[in-house]
Order: C-alpha cells, then sequence, then structure tokens
C-alpha cells in the first residue's frame, strides 16, 4: 500500500518513518525538494494548490492524507474523487476557518472562549462591547504559531490590531486567563473505533509550543476532553487523528483550537507511549486496528526552534530520545525536537529542565 | 552525516529507520535495487565485491559499515584506507570464519564446544576421534540460518557429509545437548564507552531463527556473557553493535558464534529497551555517546519466514509491534517479525503464543 503526503514537513516525515514498519510506501507533494520527506520518500514538487502534482499524487497511491492545514478545500476535493482522502475534507475546512472552527464547538456543547466574527471597523467595536477586553484579535485563515494574531489589553490596542488586520476577516476572541493549556489526541478509524492519548500539557513562548509533559495526570479533565473529542470525531465522521488543543480553568476546559493531523504537542507519544500518534494516524486512515495508546512512563517533550544543540550533547542526556528533521537552519525554525521518558515525574522534570537548557531556554515553568 | 551501508537488507534498513530521526542520511550498495533498504535510503547496485560500487560508496558517505557478513575483506580493505571502516575489518575477517571464530574464543578463555579445522577425509576422522560423537560437520565460511552444516550422530552420517561438503574448509565442532540458546549484544564506541544489552534466550527451528524472548532473567549468565563480549570488544578494538551467540548448560556459557553487526535476535531491542540495537551501532561507529540498554519490559520476537499474515490481523493483536522489510515473498524468506511488549513474563507468553500462530507455527517452546 501507498500513501500519498500533502507536505513533507517533520510531519509527513516521521508518518513515513512509522509506516515504514507495517510494510507501506510514501509518495509527497511538496514546494520544495529539500523538505524533510524528501529523505525518507518520494517528493512530487509542486504548491499545494498546483492541482497537476496533486492529480499526480493522487493517482500514484492507495489513500491521500496530509501534513498542513494549508491546502486549498478546492484542490482536495477533486482528489477526494480520485482517492479516498482522509481525514474527511470537510474536517480540513472546519479547521481552516477559526470561526466555523469555534461555531462547531459551540454546536456540539463544548465550551469555548467567547468569540465573534469581524468583518468591519464598527464590527470589532461591537464585538469589543459584547465579549469585553482583554481579548485577541485573529485572522480567520492562516494563522499558526501565534501569526495572525494581536492581542488587545486595553482600547488603546484596538485602533493599531485593526490597522494591520482588518483587510482579513477576522475573529475576535475574548482573553482567557488559563492555569494551564492542555491538548488531546483523538484517532478514528471509518468503521468507528477510536481510542484517545492521555492528555498533554503545553507551554508555548511567543505562541510557538516550546515543550511539553505527558501523561497530566487529572482523571476529571481527562474524561472531560475525551468526550468532547469523541464528540467532534463523531460528528465529523472522522478518520485519522485529531487533536484539540484546550485552556484549563480549574476543572473547566474551553476548546482553543483543533488540528485534524498529527501535532507537536504529541511527539512525545513515539517513546512515551505503546503506539505513537504516526503510526496510530496510519493505521486510522487505512482502516487498520488502532494501537495502544496508554503511556508507558512519564514523558518530557522540548522542540528545537532556530539551531539545533550538538548531537553528542543531546545523545549524552539519559533518556533522551532525539529527532532532527534534516532541516536546513533559520530563526524560530522547528528543527527537531527531543522526548525524554522516565519511571517518576521528579525525574521527568529533571531531564525536561536539561533539555530546556540544552535548547537554550530556561528550566521548565 | 551520511552513512554507508554495505547490504540494503533489513538490518540496513532498520539501521535507516533509526538512524533519520539523528539527523543522518543513508546510501546503500546491493546487488537488487529492490532490496529493502532502497524504500528508505539510495541504493547504489553492485555486487559485494564490485570495487567501482563499493568505492562510489566510500565517496559519497562519512563513514561505512555494513548489514552482511559476506563481504570480501580484500574489497572492504581498499574502503577502509578510504573511509572510516566499522566495525573493524579484523573483526569481519574473524566472523567469516568458523575457525578464526573459535580460535580467537578459545584464546580470550571464553568457553566453545570442542572443535577441529578439518580439510581431508584424514582429517576429518582423527576430529571425530578426538571429539567424538555426535558433532557437526560445518563450512567455515558463509554459513548461516543452518546452511552449510551436517549433523554426524552416528559413523554412518559421516561418508554423505563429507561427500557433501568435502571439497569446502571445514571445521567439526561438539554437539552441545544445550538448555538453551542465548545471545548478548555489546556496543562499544571507539573512544571506550561499552555496554550490554540484557541477554535473550532464542528459539531455532530446522536451523532458522524463529523466535526470542527477553531480557533474560539470569544474573550470573548475564554477568558471564558480558565478561566474554566485553574481552573480544576490547581485544578487536570494536566499534558498533557485536552480538555473541551461546549455549547455555545449567550455569556455563559455550560460544557458539558472533556476529559483527545487528543481529536478528536483537530486534525486540527497538520497543523492548529504551535505545535499540540499531540506534545504538549508529551511535558507536559515529563515535557518539551510547544510549541507554535497560529493558521496559518483557519482549518476545517472532520471526515471519516465507509469508507475511494479514497486517489487519496483526495489528490486532495487543502491544503488538510489526515489522515488515518490504519483501517478495519466498520460502523460508525472512519477511518480517512482530515485538510484544508486556509488563510481566506471562502477558508477554500469552502474546508471543498468538504471534506464532500467526506465523503458522506451534506455540512457543
Amino acid at each position: 500500500m501507498k500513501i500519498g503526503i500533502i507536505g513533507a514537513g517533520q510531519l509527513g516525515r516521521m508518518l513515513a518513518l512509522a509506516g515504514y514498519p507495517l510494510g507501506l510506501r510514501f509518495v509527497f507533494v511538496d514546494q520544495s525538494a529539500e523538505a524533510p520527506g524528501g529523505q525518507v520518500g518520494t517528493i512530487i514538487t509542486g504548491a499545494f494548490d498546483d492541482t497537476a502534482a496533486l492529480a499526480a499524487l493522487a493517482d500514484s497511491v492507495d489513500v491521500v492524507t496530509f501534513d498542513v492545514e494549508n491546502v486549498p478545500e478546492s484542490a482536495v476535493r477533486e482528489i477526494a474523487k480520485r482517492r479516498p482522502f482522509l481525514p474527511p475534507v470537510e474536517a480540513l475546512a472546519v479547521a481552516q476557518d477559526r470561526l466555523s472552527e469555534k461555531t462547531i464547538f459551540t454546536s456540539l456543547g463544548i465550551p469555548t472562549p467567547r468569540f465573534a466574527p469581524v468583518s468591519s471597523r464598527e464590527e470589532l467595536d461591537q464585538a469589543i462591547a459584547t465579549i469585553g477586553l482583554p481579548a485577541v484579535l485573529k485572522t480567520r485563515r492562516l494563522g499558526y504559531d501565534g501569526r495572525g494574531q494581536a492581542f488587545l489589553r486595553t482600547s488603546a490596542d484596538v485602533a493599531p490590531a485593526w490597522e494591520r488586520f482588518g483587510s482579513y476577516p477576522l475573529i475576535l476572541e475574548q482573553l482567557i486567563d488559563f492555569d494551564r493549556e492542555v491538548s488531546l489526541i483523538g484517532v478514528r478509524r471509518p468503521s468507528g473505533e477510536t481510542c484517545c492519548y492521555p492528555l498533554a500539557e503545553n507551554v508555548h513562548v511567543d505562541g510557538i509550543l516550546s515543550h511539553t509533559r505527558a501523561p497530566l495526570a487529572a482523571p476529571a479533565l481527562q474524561d472531560t476532553a475525551e468526550r468532547y473529542v469523541m464528540r467532534l470525531m463523531q460528528h465529523l465522521d472522522y478518520a485519522g487523528v485529531l487533536t484539540v488543543e484546550f485552556f484549563a480553568e480549574g476543572d473547566r476546559l474551553l476548546a482553543n483550537e483543533m488540528a485534524p493531523r498529527v501535532h507537536n504537542s504529541g511527539h512525545w507519544t513515539i517513546e512515551g507511549t505503546v503506539c505513537s500518534q504516526f503510526e496510530n494516524h496510519v493505521r486510522a486512515i487505512l482502516d487498520l486496528p488502532l494501537g495502544e495508546t496508554r503511556a508507558v512512563g512519564h514523558a518530557g517533550m522540548v522542540n528545537f526552534l532556530g539551531e539545533l544543540p550538538a548531537l553528542a550533547q543531546v545523545l549524552a542526556t539519559p533518556g533522551a530520545h532525539f529527532h532532527s528533521y534534516g532541516k536546513t537552519p533559520r530563526p524560530l525554525r522547528k528543527l527537531g525536537h527531543c522526548t525524554v521518558v522516565r519511571q517518576d515525574p521528579a525525574a521527568r522534570d529533571a531531564g525536561l529542565d536539561k533539555l530546556l537548557a540544552l535548547a537554550g531556554r530556561t528550566p521548565a515553568a
């Protein structure tokens, strides 16, 4: 069986590395022949809206999936006519628009920060009046890793934010003073089998994921998050891995956003659970039995941004599992990550601190 | 860094899959462009004595290693002049000849079955008189998976065996009535750091490895085996993974053979230990800090020979980790393996029995 992946970034690369042991083969579409996936599979070069490249991909594989969300819906609808395309186009379309995302959360009874669509300066003022400040003004589309966002803490922040983003379709969201950010990864296969990974707790720095600890031992939160994610997967007739990021306030969860794909906050599952998010995504889109999502210890994952530490230094950290994505360094670019798995949380935190120091960041919050 | 591997079989493929996360790249030499490694790296096609192909390999990588032992010593000596070649040529040369292997075991005080070289019918008779029957007559070179061996149980077996193998350089070995077959995998890096994996217990059927259980909880045997393997690695100024297979009789170990490479009896280390034999081989030949060899549970590994079970059946086995080598089926060909890791030996054995049934073999001895 051959799997086609739109996007040959680190996520696609790790999907392929997880899928080869199952006897699968991989073909990617990516703008760059130098993308990380190209070292472990074939890249058809082309933009994500290059219909010829996408058709060539579809024709050379058995099923198509993606490792990026900014694939035009119209282009993937064409693919979906030729080959199974999973997760479903509808889930991708929802995730591409913060407004659809939050609307679906609300319609399914999944709490989310208060929000309002903004398409004019008048609507912005109205939304501020309803939601209050502080709030976050976000572009509805193409925002990630903190891009396309402006914090409105006082009314003085409103005009500059409008100046910057006023030409895009926008959404205003209530700013949540959360205790912690957590994410839950669910998996569903077409025939209906579902499972969820343990909750992960995430720390972002300047909008980019810095590090993750998992599992988060919070049974009430785990139950709630699983109910929400199961509801979403069922509603979307989902197949594959689905990630939902939440703000946690006490025992309450507010869904912040969803990603219809494997997720940076799930990299710890490679060594930290029985079957990784990558292998389970591949199993799910092929409608194969899902693997166990049980944690095998206490994991900490640190992202390496902009530059990688020396290999010898990383590997000298006890229990560290290094993942380089084979990328050229660029400021703030995600170049790799490292996961440490230990048998108790204190040892995990000690390992995490070492890795954070290697990443040039101060020890864990 | 680029690693060159002579041989693109399943071992080379699994070395590459373990090395990509470290940011490494892989080039192989193999006779077949369809070999398993070709799906995850570049193959330069050529026979293992094709000096042009080997030179092209050496020139395109930083360090050269191998996944097969039947590489002519003269050919690799040429490579070793151009690039670091590890494990050392001397270790490869020793392992290619059962007589050198057993001679080195003896010279280092490592017990081994009684043996004698045989190059004529007279020497065979003499050897039988010294060693006694039952014994095994083996070709000194190119024997593996039970090939190139004849069992001499009574004097009636002598003439047919001589008929079959008399034209090759031979060795006669005492036939050991062992309690169990075990193997120990050691790792050493050029700067001297060494470590050993837990002992594995192996069951062969018709000379081919059927399944492995590990770790073998036998501290006295573990100590003895580690002493022997450490002695060998130091003597050979070794770098990389070294496997030694032993016959165990009570608390005594007799070294049967060594392999200067990752080994089928170490496949369980992928999921069953912190850092696999594959990653540690790569770390060792690059003189990087070695990874932890500690077991993370009780592992059972089953080889799939001749045909693979249906993917859905394998993946439905709780905790099963499947590894297909991407090969075309052929009778008795090693096409893949599966490892199950559980938290207690009884659950491991139950999983192992399921996998053996999938492999079409009767449950574990």
